[in-house]
């Protein structure tokens, strides 16, 4: 439960016949994730950056506005998963009492079926950022992000994300793709990067939640390698977002507000 | 909301400058699944053999025990997605209001850390089939799978998932890898064909949430082309499940219980 990997013996099948393999897998365990004393969620996600989650997680579900707001208090490791114990302010833990009738996922508290569908479609945020991304400087972190998933070069089927400012880019790993990200904004927020100023990039597909939780951090600009969803699009339109998909050596596609990705000259 | 496939404008920037682009990208919308007027979940889903998939996840999530307990009365279509409205035996109703306090994904419902994650890991039943599947018939299903996916040709990034049986393949898809089981799943209960005695085999990695409704319909093998992670593998064990993964063209890797998988001849 505490390393991001597990040794495992498989029996390998192939032309020549069958054979005992070793192998690496990805770890997967359920982490929940409490606000004063009280769980609001369990996510299974690869137990690998945890602080980062954490505090990824409370900003990109909108449960704190700030890093100041969100302090992780304790980690507890339980045999059937991890806790992740975070203190936040009581109006902020009242707000989410207000949430928990109609959470994304499963509810089942007496909604009916409108009430249930509105609350998983959140409001976002509009993004206001004018900062610019030169395609050229999406071409580099495409090739980099490349090298840098020791996680997935081992185990195989372990998604990453990453966020690339002018200092350089940041990447996290999960077995989990929404995770990734949130492990990704937490370490933005954690160093004091503003998300504003550069751009994310995510090794899969752009999903609603992906976009939803990018601009609920203020991020101006989601790259994804993999195709994006009409409501990912439609979310990235009206959140303001540049949305960018099939992002694979020299190409892209641009879905929305493509004025922030500029040329390379 | 009523197709699988949006059509879409989009900028595309390659080596020759940038150009407008029409692409067709997967529908994402929340589906609700109602019981007897009580909304359970909101899958965000796409919107395509609904009967399929509205049974399958009641099956796979242990809602029901057989397709004859449950019973589909209505689609509504809403502005924000659809709601899916369900009659299931009244024990199996209140059965779920017990499950309610602790759901995976989302629960907030003042769980504390162990309970949630103890929620989060429900029981498995206990796979006893002794039907076996040659190793030919799965590469032979394999490169069948890889023509039979018309929305992710289409629109890429979209999972399919498949059950192969005496009578053929039968395969369905869906933004999201769990959802497209689901229909699976569904859509087998409906023609009364025996999760038992096939396969089931899914485009992606083999997370927990895969093998554990596999598990809980009693299908007895399991085939990812991708990775699987370290829960999915203990599941699977625990459940008496054949789960093999990495399984492209000639080769695959069998994690569990692997006298279910004899040799071509």
């Amino acid at each position: 439960m505490n390393e991001p990997l597990h040794s495992v013996n498989a029996l390998r099948l192939d032309a020549g016949g069958r054979r005992p393999h070793d192998d690496r897998v990805i770890v997967e365990a359920p982490i929940a994730l409490l606000y004063n004393g009280d769980s609001f969620a369990v996510m299974m996600a690869t137990p690998d950056s945890l602080e980062d989650f954490a505090l990824g997680f409370a900003l990109s579900e909108g449960v704190v506005a700030s890093r100041e707001e969100f302090r992780l208090v304790d980690v507890v490791r339980h045999d059937e998963g991890i806790a992740l114990h975070a203190a936040i302010p009581q109006a902020r833990f009242d707000a989410l009492a207000e949430r928990r009738r109609g959470l994304e996922g499963r509810s089942g508290c007496g909604l009916c079926g409108v009430e249930s569908l509105q609350a998983a479609l959140r409001p976002v945020p509009r993004i206001e950022t004018t900062d610019s991304v030169r395609v050229d400087a999406i071409r580099a972190v495409l090739a980099d992000l490349a090298h840098r998933q020791p996680l997935n070069a081992l185990s195989g089927g372990v998604h990453a994300a990453g966020f690339a400012h002018a200092g350089g880019l940041l990447v996290r790993e999960d077995v989990g793709r929404h995770n990734a990200l949130d492990k990704v904004l937490g370490a933005i927020a954690r160093d004091g990067i503003d998300p504003a100023r550069g751009f994310v990039v995510v090794t899969s597909r752009a999903s609603y939640e992906i976009v939803h939780k990018a601009a609920t951090c203020g991020v101006g600009v989601v790259v994804a390698i993999s195709a994006p969803t009409d409501l990912a699009i439609r979310t990235a339109d009206a959140a303001g977002l540049t949305l960018a998909a099939f992002a694979r050596g020299e190409s892209l596609n641009v879905y929305t507000h493509p004025h922030r990705i500029v040329p390379a000259t």
